[in-house]
């Protein structure tokens, strides 16, 4: 795009200044291309700079290190939030279809990367409060902007999808499994083993049953041994029931992979390998002639 | 077979009020169908009153929670188990073979959901405090009933069902390796670390080689440390078993899924995509013409 | 078998008495095969026995009833013994090939079932010794006898034999894995955390590669944590591969032993289903024309 | 190689010493190849000193043992470093291509194996302990050396190699999971109950997602409890991946490298069956005419 721009010796002799039209599509291949250098570069800066705001976040949560360094981690925080705010803002402006972009997913996280920031000077009294610290946390959605750079971790996401259906039948089972279960282990260990009330036996069955096992709750009775020994034989086998669902669906996704490709601006996957333009929301592919 | 009934105009002309067939058949298919719109609604509310119900069961289960509501909880507890007890009746009624139905998985749930709660009242006296906690909480197997709505819980059952005597093979072989196995560790970690007999060390051994490792008894010497990373491994290799069975037997189930439909009375399943009729209990299939 | 020598007239007409040979048959189609009515019942008999000699094993583990039932179970245990010892010299006696059940795997195992009972007569003052309890708990191999009588615990067996050369090189990688990250551990945390020496490293390594987790040695510094959080993700990772593996190897041992059979008197595998004779040890195969 | 060497009678009669090109040959032939009778018996004696070493290792970070046996170890230790310096030496010498070997995997495997030991002369003063005693136990490296005897491990390896992409993707994931859903348990939780900051909020989420659940840290709150069991369903879920990639990747491996080869001098995989020379370092494979 933009060495095509470039070369085209006519157009740029014509104006002496880059027209708008051109300006958006060289923004768009920096902000939304992976292929060109000035692209790559981009990414590179962007990728840093999410991961060092994340670290500051970890950072201030630690007690000892966000009283210590109280002022640096405020100016820290500020000055990511501007830099991700304006690059917001030039996403918005360079896009072919600023709509698809602001609902897409992507779209939704980078807003809500900045939000929480803003809202701090809005509820100024309210900063110690348990909610401004959830918003807070939200910028770790970030991370999450790492995740189109890696175009297989579409893969695992679609086969997710595919096999949503499958995998709610999944959680289904467990839960009422582990209702049964639950409710008998109240019945035979009882309040005095640390099985207090049913819905603490079931977080103790979903424990057991997922092979985690903290033992924080551990059976003391001769018959809640055994009960718990079948719990975690029969668990077993129905837990190996997604392994094999995800197993096959993404086999299945992996070879369709390889014969399409994905559009930067919305997200949308399944293209055909020689599409030019995103068949949903009419984006140009970065790379493509 | 409600539109069908209404649209006969000829048959509602002759008797003024709907004959007793007619008023089953509707039943039938608000009760047992799931394609009409008074059958969607009746769903709705059905797995609205069980969700509550096993609620109920939960908060009961609860030692503040139950002394302080013990009214409204009695109460509710009564309005639920006369719901479940009607509806239980209707499709008695209502089902056009009613021993296929009663016999029938989801009939026994049906039956066992309200049965604990008349049972209270035979035994009034808490003089037999077991009996009354046990029958409050086995009102939870209500939530059984929620299956009739997931409708993709029949493969899993069925691929369980399935490879049900190499699931056993598997479960003997776990057993004798952990009888095995418990016995050695009984002798080499003695009783002095928590290895207190044998029945408790085939304990420990199922809890370790499902990797659930609660931590409750751990090996204290060295040969039983060795042993105990020893049985890690090997149960891991052994334990990887159940995962391909499964997995091998869904794959098979899914693809048989999708070409063949369940009887909603007696849950048989496996029947033609273009069955009108359950062939082992004769019930008419809802939404088929 | 029996009914072809009742069948046969004339040589029952010719002598009164059944012969030798005849005899041999006899009690080799009850004792090894499981297709007569005989066959069945000495099964079964046999199953119940093995299962309550266990349980008096189990038992006489738990202190208190061993100190309260000390007569009983040693009468139990010596009617156990000369019974299993009976059934072992009528093994031998019929047995067409008795060399090569002697020396089969299950010939071992009966064998083991008996000893441990008379040695503790040969060295009476050595009854609460060690060394004694640990043949003791030898009878519980019985249980092994058990899995004769389920053909598809063949299948598992293979298929683990048969991939013995990739599971050997799956342990030998997670032993490696475990000696440097057990190290580095053991350097990072040190011995006030509870990793007092290399070998105890690796078994908590072990511990946290297998995922059972028991909690009874966790890394307490940042960097020890973080090594433990990478050793949980890579170290699933390396254990995804006897899954595989064993899967793979089953998927084939499945398909072949559907067209196979095994010798019921050497236990070997891989036969026509039309053979008549074992083709290693020469035993008739009961069923078989 | 060393037989063809010597029926070559000519070129024997013409020198009386064997000339230093066949001594390297020779040389070659008995540390690199396996097959001839010279081979083994090296690679037998290597194998035993490495195990042997590598014990010493272990018993020297067991606190007692190492106060006791101080000389013992000593001694011991530079034993095997001069033998493993002197087999390091004759490797590179013997190499037809020694700076192919010298960069090769197990090449630095070997400089690693006897430079720590070394490195402990230059800091002879006790003020360093941290160095003494990470170069001691850096010595446990040597096991890697086992490796070059275990062919197949080359598949695990490659197979984990070709699927770098997929299982890189795999990890970003769950670091992504992990961070949204320890910051979650970080607010939910709180410092009271463990969850002292993000990072070990973060530690927590693998050890559960992961299955390992040591136990130390647990939540305590009733949301904590119910974000704990939608982390491990879904945490699951998630895991299942590695499996079906890591699967996969093996198959694929397994099948190729029965139809290759793998070159001793430099370790570089995937040489045609009749491959008599490495195409990457121009070695000679032994065995090969």
């Amino acid at each position: 795009m933009v060495s095509s721009a470039l070369n085209d010796g006519v157009s740029v002799a014509k104006g002496e200044i880059v027209s708008q039209r051109e300006l958006k599509e060289i923004l768009y291949d920096i902000i939304f291309g992976t292929e060109s250098r000035a692209g790559k570069l981009f990414d590179l800066v962007l990728i840093c700079s999410i991961l060092l705001s994340v670290l500051a976040v970890m950072l201030d949560s630690i007690g000892w290190f966000s009283r210590t360094f109280r002022l640096e981690l405020t100016l820290v925080e500020w000055a990511f939030t501007i830099l991700f705010t304006l690059e917001y803002l030039v996403r918005i402006y360079s896009s072919p279809n600023p709509r698809a972009y602001i609902f897409s997913f992507y779209g939704l996280v980078d807003l809500l990367s900045i939000v929480p920031t803003y809202l701090t000077v809005i509820f100024p009294g309210a900063n110690f409060l348990l909610v401004v610290r959830l918003l807070r946390v939200l910028r770790i959605f970030r991370v999450l902007k790492l995740s189109r750079y890696v175009g297989e971790s579409n893969v695992l996401l679609r086969s997710l999808m595919v096999s949503r259906r499958k995998v709610f039948v999944f959680f289904y089972s467990v839960l009422v499994m582990a209702t049964i279960i639950g409710s008998l282990m109240f019945i035979v260990e009882g309040e005095d083993n640390g099985f207090t009330s049913i819905p603490t036996s079931i977080y103790w069955t979903i424990v057991t049953i997922t092979t985690v096992g903290y033992g924080d709750i551990t059976p003391h009775t001769v018959l809640g041994k055994l009960l718990a020994a079948t719990t975690m034989l029969i668990g077993y086998s129905i837990i190996a029931v997604p392994t094999g669902i995800i197993t096959a669906e993404l086999a299945h996704e992996i070879q369709r992979d390889r014969q399409t490709r994905t559009c930067p601006n919305c997200n949308h996957a399944g293209h055909e390998r020689d599409a030019k333009y995103c068949r949903i929301c009419g984006a140009h592919f970065p790379g493509a002639d």
